[in-house]
């Protein structure tokens, strides 16, 4: 069966973000005052062949902490959903 | 008034994605031979205050198209919701 997956990984609140606030300095010296907040995060969408849906989840597991994403200053979630049933 | 924003900004089809070129590689090489396709994306996550829905929309166009998105290899797409409707 094939599943569709999206992961979305970010930092960890009270981890320096140097992309979103090099992104938000640049929003400020553009003159966009009316933007109070901005947070960047990654999002992967994966195609995975498995029997169930409870191996595929185990697989992303797998794949979020070696790969995907670095544990000790980013958060991870997914979504698996099967795309045979639509 | 307050908005939540999210921009998701993906390389356009055809367009070469070296990072995730180097993640599929790279799980190849671990062996998860059951991920068949993968593909990644930036999301921004912002608050902007302003009077209108439309006048919100207006400074997410022209930040998408000067800051956020490189419009000659990436699309851009998002969803502005006014945060204090909830």
């Amino acid at each position: 069966m094939k599943f569709n997956v999206e992961v979305t990984v970010e930092f960890k609140k009270g981890i320096l973000d140097p992309q979103s606030q090099a992104i938000a300095g640049a929003i400020v010296s553009l003159g966009y005052e009316s933007v109070k907040e901005i947070s960047m995060s990654k999002r992967f969408n994966l195609v995975i062949v498995g029997d169930s849906q409870g191996e595929v989840e185990k697989t992303v597991e797998e794949l979020c902490k070696k790969l995907l994403a670095n544990t000790v200053i980013e958060n991870y979630q997914y979504a698996v959903e099967n795309s045979e049933g639509k």
